[in-house]
């Protein structure tokens, strides 16, 4: 008789640096815990999953203005508060270090290892102009129908 | 034999009209998937409700203030980050018009046709001095008990 | 036979004042429909857990300066909007007096009244370098694996 695995479905909506941290701590503890666990990444979420270097892209120049004022990837984000023009995130990296806390970055590729789905939300990269190109390898691309489907079977399920 | 529906509820507690409409792609979604969906407006997320032209009543000074000061309607609404002292929802209603995604106003208006129950919350309606006559007619009233209510019965549960 | 009372759980990610106070009065709310309530403090919601006074301890220069920013307890939450400069905290906190709403100090009383379990993150509290003695007496203190045991048998799990 097998037993169905738990399921935890988070979508990271933010893109700031603390909340994403936050997620991640979720999602690897739900993983450890053997959750089936998926991050919908939506709006200003999907910057933490722009790859660090610039992707030539051809773009319109709304998305291209979009693409140049949104943070590149995980270790770009600011903070929620505190931020203080970029030293509130150098601040708290600093610390997490000293405490050998994970960094974001690797919170991120822990998930990967645990099997954590990272999925991008299509319509949202649409409307700020992000390209499959622009984002990590290897994740999933859907939109809100197929994370309903997954949140619907799921005990938790949250919105950060 | 008849089945339950599902149930999925939000809190609207933001005031950003990204969240938003995050909150109401959701909601269309799930009832879509025939779930029965409740919207728990409060605080500044009952800002989304409010009529676009001004309604005269008696209310206190400091009523009259924030009523001033706080955004009336879904279309006046502010991004909770780029908003670039408006520019930023002007940028974000552009490029949903360009890619043929509904505007705030729209999804609200296809929530309604869904049966999507849009609620406000009696209390932060009483702090922030709004009046049923300000909010969009035809929406319920109720406290957090109704909302736990529905909540407790329910699969999905966000708070944006 | 023995009914097993509902759970809820909320993560309090935010130091914001309106959103401890919503967070309470879900969790009050709750609590009277005796569900079994916990609050999960991390990150800037820590704050709302830190006593009034100042506490004498040794810390790292960059601990004190977190100590310092960060406001010291419940009564010194700022906004999430409309805060100017500490002026909107008092103008909510006058139309909640005026409005017989408990404040969030006596929210804070009531949930532990009703037995809400207010649980503090060691991890987030390392990293900012809250100690326990500069937190409200009497609270837990656990990890992410103690939330998500919590969640997991939760109906209603929210991220505030």
């Amino acid at each position: 008789m097998e037993e169905h695995p738990e399921k935890t479905t988070i979508v990271l909506f933010s893109g700031d640096l603390d909340k994403a941290i936050a997620a991640f701590i979720i999602a690897n503890g739900a993983a450890a815990y053997d959750h089936e666990v998926t991050i919908f990444f939506t709006f200003w979420g999907l910057n933490t999953l722009r790859k660090d270097a610039p992707v030539r892209l051809k773009k319109g120049w709304l998305e291209s203005l979009f693409a140049k004022m949104m943070p590149r990837g995980a270790d770009k984000l600011g903070l929620s508060r505190m931020n203080f023009a970029g030293m509130g995130p150098q601040m708290i990296k600093h610390v997490m270090k000293k405490h050998r806390a994970l960094s974001l970055p690797q919170l991120i590729e822990l998930a990967r290892e645990q099997g954590v789905k990272l999925v991008a939300c299509t319509m949202t990269m649409d409307l700020l102009g992000l390209q499959k190109e622009e984002l990590l390898d290897g994740i999933e691309y859907a939109g809100v129908a197929a994370y309903l489907g997954d949140a619907a079977e799921a005990k938790v399920n949250l919105f950060i």
